[in-house]
Parts: C-alpha cells; sequence; structure tokens
C-alpha cells in the first residue's frame, strides 16, 4: 500500500460518515465523498467495496464509537440511558445514520446482533441479582430504554416546538432528561425493592 | 374538471403514499407513481404542485387518517398508546413516512403543530383533573409515551431478533405491547392516586 493509504482511507471514512448521515444510502453520492476526502473515487471501491458495503462499515463504526463511549451498565440503567442521551445530543448523526439504516437496510447484520447480545445477557444477569425487574423480558427493557432515550430526537420537529423553551435549549434538555432518566428508573426497577408489589418506584429516603 | 378526476387523484395518492413509504422523498420517482396509478405523471403537477408538495400531503394525509382512527385519550395513556400501538402495527407505511420525513424535511409544517397543540391542551387539562402527573410537562408526556409505543418499530432489527420469540409473533407482540404500557401508566400516573403507588415518580434527592 501507498505510505498514504491509511490517511486516505481515514479521509474517505469521515466524508462517508457526513455524506450518509446527511443523505442516507439512495441519496448519498459516491463522488461528493471523494470530492470531500480530497481521493481517487476509485479507492472507494478498491478499499471498501460498494456503496452498500461503505454505508454498512459507516454505521457498525459510528456504533462501535458510540459503545465505546457509553458502556452499558445494567446494574445502572437509568445512567446509562442518561449518558446516552447525552452522547447522541452531541453527535446527532448517529440518530441520523441507524434511522436511515432502519428504513434502507431493513436485516439485521449479524455483526449488530452480536453487539446486542452481550447487552441482553447483562440485563439477564441483573434480573438474576435483583437488580432490574423481571416483569418486563431483557430485550423489551432494552427496547423500551431506547425508545424513552431517543424520544425527544425521534419526536416530530411540531412536537418539540409546542414545550415551553425552544427544543434544544439546554433549560429544555434538563427538563426532558430527568424526565427521562426517571422513566427508565420506573420501567426498569424491581417492584421488590420497594416493599410494595405494585410499584415501579424505588425506594426513597423521605417517603413518611 | 374531467368526470375521472377525483378518481385519479385517488389514485395518484395512493400510489404516492406506498411509494414514498418505500423510498423517502427523494429516493421516490414520480414516473413510478404515476406508472401505478396508471395517470400521466403531468397531471401529478396540475393536482398536487412539485414532489415536496406532494409528500408532504401523503404525510398529513396518513397522520389525518391515524387521529381519525384512534382518538386521542388524555385520560387514559396507556389505552391510547396501547391503541397506536396496534394501528402501526397495521400501518408499518405510517412509521416509515415519518421516518423519511423526519431525515429529509427536518422543518414543522405549521399544520403539523396545530395538530399536536389540542393533545398538548388535554393532557395539561388532564394534570388539572389529577389524572395525569404533573411532575412531567406535557411535551415531555407525549414525547416519552411516543418513543414507547413505537420503541419496538424503531428498536434495530438485531435487537429485535434476540427476544425469546419471531419478532412480529403475535405472543411477542402481545408480551411487548403489556410491558409497553406498563411502562406508559408508570409514566403518566400521578403519585398522589397511590392507592397502587404504580408511579413514575423518581427518588427524590435528600437535601440537608
Amino acid at each position: 500500500m501507498p505510505p498514504d493509504a491509511t490517511a486516505t482511507k481515514k479521509r474517505l471514512l469521515t466524508a462517508a460518515y457526513h455524506e450518509f448521515a446527511q443523505f442516507g444510502l439512495a441519496g448519498a453520492r459516491v463522488d461528493r465523498i471523494a470530492e470531500a476526502a480530497q481521493a481517487n473515487k476509485r479507492l472507494i471501491y478498491v478499499h471498501f467495496g460498494n456503496k452498500d458495503d461503505l454505508f454498512d462499515l459507516v454505521v457498525a463504526n459510528s456504533l462501535e464509537d458510540l459503545a465505546q463511549a457509553v458502556p452499558f451498565t445494567a446494574d445502572d440503567l437509568p445512567g446509562y440511558a442518561g449518558s446516552l442521551f447525552d452522547y447522541l445530543l452531541d453527535h446527532p448523526q448517529v440518530l441520523r445514520l441507524t434511522g436511515w439504516s432502519q428504513l434502507e437496510r431493513p436485516d439485521a447484520p449479524p455483526a449488530q446482533v452480536e453487539a446486542y447480545r452481550p447487552k441482553i445477557g447483562a440485563i439477564s444477569s441483573a434480573q438474576q441479582q435483583d437488580l432490574v425487574t423481571t416483569e418486563v423480558t431483557p430485550a423489551d427493557v432494552l427496547a423500551l430504554l431506547l425508545g424513552l432515550t431517543t424520544a425527544w430526537a425521534n419526536a416530530s420537529p411540531a412536537l418539540r416546538s409546542l414545550a415551553d423553551q425552544p427544543p434544544w435549549d439546554p433549560e429544555r434538555l434538563r427538563i426532558h432528561r430527568a424526565a427521562m432518566t426517571a422513566a427508565v428508573r420506573a420501567l426498569t426497577t424491581p417492584p421488590s425493592t420497594s416493599g410494595d408489589e405494585n410499584t415501579a418506584r424505588p425506594p426513597t429516603a423521605l417517603t413518611p
């Protein structure tokens, strides 16, 4: 390989990340990616295969970066949801990429299945230790947690515009984040830790 | 207008609904819509304006159909979430359309803002009657409820594949729906109706 192949690949991946996040798989243009990376278009095919392959790689890399930055803590799912919320706010491209992927690549790549499997296992272990409710299956816990975590970003702009503050105002995000992590707590806390079989609420020192 | 103009418009809208749900705004082809509707492509421009206008109309119509089919019940938000879940399962195109719209039409059309406004008002009234918790703002209640309702459909296929049953198996959906509506109940029930303590209230920090 020529000495600058690594640098060129890196530039191409960065350009592809922005192009795919903006335009999706069908809408992305390989020419624009090559131009933004100041590289020959042919090098995309040499290094990464076709456009679909490059898209899948970009999505997989972005999810791997996310997993590195936000460790999964099955024993503190509200904390995980809060950290994930913060990360996704700072990296709006990640939700755009997964959104396009959902619409344009509906089959589950085996690598992604393997990425989810340890999380399901960790939730299952946390359930056995009575740290997470057993009333909800691990897959449902994780799906509902992710639904809550991405609710504000995925809400219609029309709905977001009806909050008391501008949708991306820090105070607005603080209020939403607190409601969201409380909802994750209510969803995941075992009823038995409260001494009340019906409650979804953890015990609080203030309860009279 | 020629006598069959209404029938032609209806066929064009149906064809556009399926084309946009499948391919999104950028990916849709006006030629394919005209062909599927057995109509002249020129009639699309005559009746509906450009492709963006047609897309916005199709999304707005599909949300109006949904609102007609699933009345908003602020005094029974878990029931609303369950009915909405059922409707979206039966009409997967609606979530695809809103997904594309989110990615490709990021600005809130004023008509959609007006469609959300009464829901926010109804939640606010329900809060005043102590039917919904006041600890979460109306916009956050609705956004988090929608996040929960769409969590399974929006989950990664990789995550869905790790449930104990096939993702769209009736038993799987029944289990998920029960967990989802319970989470909406925990999110929305006022702490004061604590006959059953089934609340979403977060643990209050004890500040000295």
